[in-house]
């Protein structure tokens, strides 16, 4: 079917040029206009493609998807599977900032809209279901305990990377890149090293539980 | 200046009701007349408040930060200042998660605006300034180690909570409450109760820097 792998070939690289638009100016900078520009095509063309606002942030999302999925893949294929996905979803250089920038783009409208929850609820579900296979590959290489609860520190890996990535995308300077690098690690560590003895320093009498 | 405290109840009054539009149905809900029928009020007043659409999400902004503050300070007065300030950042009823959802819709328009980004980046110091203090009363009531780096633990609660709070904006059904509050407290016990012995099972040989 040539003519439809040419329309979503067309479509997927007008979407980039939309994405490159608004991660530079944020949504108002994205009007047909501009991408028609940037695309050298019609504007009839780029409404043809993009119906509306909506429409264009889903598909830059989708463009974004596909980039994050590229990078797990890859990171799939590394010595340290597990390290190298968490690292692949942080924003550690220019290319993933501007995807976490076109992130927090659509999760602005995605707020408010179930189908667009819906769509970023699947996307954060399959980047923890990468996180539990890595943790259960390192499990079988005898990296991590047996007894690791996998669910839950896949949760608890992907809470640290998405808000320590939320935080450097509107705070670099707090947060540059070897920061977040060496914050990653040390979660890894502590998995791969639990420290096993007794607790010290316990003087709280906070209750508090155990597992989650 | 009996006037001027009018007009910032009017207007903090009006900004109430335009967020309880952007927390229903989005930005493009929360049109002038419809803000204008809720407050009812005309549309010249509702102008004269907030004159575009990037005003009306700061105001809705400032207003879930206030309330934020609000959280934040009864947490102070309790008896476990850290964990209630951890559980106060988090979406675990419905107020909260409307909170969340209005500071994704405003994140949305931040994250590609210089301006609005410092609010967040201000916003989000204060938050961890609040938690440090909270840390260094821990450690001067000999609740954790005399050792704890102080900034590190703030930045990797606050990383944990944020990223737990993102994810259960978007995916309620994985994130309940109730496993918000677990891994929250077992973060918190992980400090007060570090374990002070030799490692096991590291049986990996990749690099890890220690500190962060």
């Amino acid at each position: 079917m040539p003519a439809r792998t040419d329309h979503d070939e067309r479509r997927q690289r007008v979407a980039r040029l939309a994405a490159d638009l608004v991660a530079d100016g944020g949504l108002a900078a994205a009007t047909h206009r501009r991408i028609a520009e940037a695309a050298g095509c019609s504007t009839t063309i780029v409404s043809h493609y993009f119906s509306g606002k909506r429409d264009l942030v889903t598909a830059t999302y989708q463009e974004v998807g596909d980039r994050v999925a590229a990078r797990m893949e890859a990171a799939n294929g590394t010595e340290d599977p597990l390290a190298a996905i968490l690292e692949a979803l942080l924003p550690l250089d220019a290319d993933r900032t501007r995807d976490w920038r076109l992130l927090f783009t659509f999760l602005g409208l995605a707020a408010t809209d179930a189908e667009l929850t819906a769509e970023q609820r699947d996307r954060a579900g399959a980047a923890r279901a990468q996180i539990e296979t890595a943790l259960d590959g390192d499990k079988q290489a005898g990296r991590i305990p047996s007894g690791t609860d996998v669910a839950a520190s896949a949760r608890h890996l992907l809470s640290l990377v998405l808000g320590m990535g939320m935080q450097a995308l509107f705070d670099p300077a707090e947060w540059p890149p070897d920061r977040m690098r060496a914050a990653t690690a040390d979660a890894v560590q502590h998995l791969r090293a639990p420290q096993a003895c007794q607790p010290v320093a316990r003087r709280s009498s906070a209750r508090l539980p155990k597992a989650y």
